[in-house]
């Protein structure tokens, strides 16, 4: 019989969460952008946020992250709203949440060089 | 026709390699072993990294990694020598790498609790 915990999804206790667990939930860029706004906004629920995929997708992902740790989610009337675990992350994982989201993003490649005078046919 | 380079097998620009690609690459655990061993070790040829998987499955991990852009790779005579791009890594991604490679391993899930006096049969 849960009381104070009671408007709260369920969530992993951080200490039992590996580090791939959570690579591997924010090598998704549309995760991964997930957790960046939720870091801007503080708390949001899925149809406050503003990323390029369907609202269903949204809900999925956000599922996925709180299952693996990243965000907590309570139950407000009939809405979920949603807010990354950033002290308990930032204990269990020093430094990690923090090196991800500054990340620069990567510049387009450059086309192959070509060598003066060096073409030999393969054009 | 390239002189320098000879030796060293194809690798990316960091400028041009995204977060998320970084991320997948470490989310497997025998890649992640691997790198952690390497970042220990300095340089090291797939035979001599300890790792509970066939040779051949280091080998794809390797390249894999190389690609990605986390490992350089030399060829030594018949041999492939690979080391962790540390440096560069640390620029593109500052905080990162070292922030997986000290991350604590993850306690075992405690059992479940059972509330005193609450068991209602579903044992």
């Amino acid at each position: 019989m849960r009381t104070l915990d009671q408007a709260r999804l369920p969530q992993p206790d951080l200490a039992e969460v590996e580090i791939g667990t959570v690579l591997q939930a924010l090598a998704d860029p549309v995760r991964l952008q997930i957790v960046r706004l939720l870091s801007r906004q503080g708390t949001a629920a899925c149809g406050e946020l503003d990323v390029p995929v369907k609202r269903s997708t949204v809900s999925h992902h956000l599922r996925t992250l709180r299952e693996t740790g990243l965000l907590e989610t309570h139950l407000k009337g009939n809405t979920r709203v949603s807010k990354v675990r950033r002290e308990e992350l930032d204990r269990r994982f020093p430094g990690l949440l923090a090196s991800i989201l500054d990340a620069a993003p990567a510049v387009p490649a450059a086309p192959p060089e070509e060598e003066p005078g060096g073409a030999d046919g393969e054009r």
